[in-house]
């Protein structure tokens, strides 16, 4: 299976042509919309957003991941191989926080590039075809570059941010919810305790709670977190104890 | 094949993983989008937006329904039989204006549920595999529930309320068309009579018509109902004779 | 390879009915969305993103283009073969600009009609059986028409206008870059110069560019060409030498 995670949107072109790329190149192989709506040009916060999402996947799953302000300039194209899956995309930290949960991941860097190649558009043009590559089964086509290229060591653990606000305005943090265990959050000035569920509080009621991919995540019961207290994409969240 | 109707949107991970866990479980079935925008956390819309979908689709058909504020809480898993079309999702009505329309529909309660639940992502833990199960050709490994656990006979045959805004502004109600003949409809305090299709009335003009999936449904040539009229989900609908 | 070009949006039954006509009709021919986002009603603007995107597909590809203000009224029903792909359509002027810029295209009429035809949704009912058979290596089921029933000879070869815009604020002109050469561009009030990519330029510049599919697409790094510009779809665009 490859799994899409881009900032490309669904409407338009980009998505469509590179999944013509990828049923040309690995027909047969189902592929999948993670995200097509990761955090704009801003890798930081879509690492910590696809390390919590990619553990669910099996094994041998293909992460094509395109999240890439720097196409077109001197960013490195990197595989890197996590805990038997792979990942394909742009060296700027976004496989920073997959590399660090993984046992022994490895990190390639991919000098190939295709005869017909577009100044901005290297969704299509390099990763997919790679991701399909991979996805049949083949080895990475580069070699190994363990110095820390694609590596961002002053970032944390746990981003105390919020990352992502999902389509029922439940704000995402990038903080696993398991190390805070009963521990408060504070956000957009407001401090929210833990529950379990939405069910677990009286509707309208703002409360944090382990989402189903392990992150902490902020909502209202029977509301919207963005709407109801103003939180959005970015806002920093800080651990009350 | 399966049929994805949720109030999930497309966007953000839930869509994406439902589908990652069917190509899983039932490889090689294909898997189309029937709504990613039902009626949110409203049931009883929903119910009548499936039902006049659904008799479209060929027999064995799975529908994947989850349309849920219950999540988390009491509510019984279910699985329906109805004219040779599956239907998989939460016992909360969803399925009753479905179960009305056709010929000895069989309701069945499902205690099975996997290892890994999370408390709120019942569509990716426990509808899918159960949808990839029936897609197989498997019966409901479950026990028949005849007792209307699952039933809402308070609802109407026919809601005069609109259920939905399609992409170019149009209101459907959700009230099937051939029984109401020439009547008129009003809604938002205006009164539409029926016309056969778009070019049958000059530019600007507002009207209803039965759709293509049978409902009537309120609309303005070259125009928009929603911004032009001001209709909205929600809305009631009277028939005036 | 079925590629969709419609104005039916993602969102809603629409793009999923007709994925389950392809699937029921052609299984295994995989469908990508390539645009659901065509400049609505405007198969104008549509004749020019068309042309632009499917010069990248492969041979084969089969075009299913639903950009039709007419359903229910008297345009003719069109399949054209055009440098060895396929489109299915309305005959209004959708491919015009594929046609002029091949070598031989011919367009055919098709007669045949559904059992079950509705009067709105003949994406579904007529254009989706029909490039599943394309698909599936038939030969169009209808008769050769020369006589330009569906040309628009009077359209320029290139479309001085803002045609899409696309998920990051970029204005897409129906322009191809080529022949511009190092011209500048005016929209808005505005002129842009020509650059090679957004790297090229500052931060908060804007610019014209060639972009991934051969179109002069106007852009601001790390901004939004629509917001920071007050660009949208339908305005002209003027080349300035």
């Amino acid at each position: 299976m490859i799994a899409l995670f881009t900032d490309f949107g669904l409407y338009g072109p980009y998505t469509g042509q590179m999944k013509a790329v990828l049923h040309n190149l690995a027909p047969g192989v189902p592929v999948v919309d993670l995200f097509a709506d990761a955090p704009t040009v801003n890798p930081r916060a879509s690492a910590y957003l696809l390390a919590a999402h990619a553990a669910w996947f099996a094994e041998r799953t293909v992460f094509l991941c395109v999240v890439d302000p720097g196409v077109g300039g001197e960013r490195p194209v990197i595989v890197v191989e996590a805990d038997r899956r792979w990942y394909v995309g742009p060296g700027n930290g976004l496989f920073e926080i997959v590399r660090r949960r993984a046992q022994e991941p490895r990190t390639y860097e991919i000098d190939w590039r295709p005869q017909r190649l577009s100044d901005t558009f290297h969704g299509r043009d390099v990763f997919a075809p790679l991701a399909a590559l991979l996805a049949r089964g083949e080895r990475p086509p580069g070699r190994r570059r363990d110095d820390g290229v694609d590596r961002r060591p002053d970032w944390p653990d746990d981003l105390p941010e919020i990352v992502y606000i999902d389509h029922y305005g439940n704000a995402m943090t990038g903080m696993r919810a398991e190390p805070l265990k009963e521990a408060g959050l504070s956000a957009g000035g407001r401090v929210f305790e833990r529950a379990r569920t939405f069910g677990d509080r009286p509707a309208g009621e703002a409360f944090w709670y382990e989402n189903s991919n392990g992150l902490a995540e902020i909502a209202v019961n029977r509301g919207r977190a963005d709407r109801d207290l103003g939180l959005a994409a970015g806002m920093p969240v800080a651990i009350v104890s």
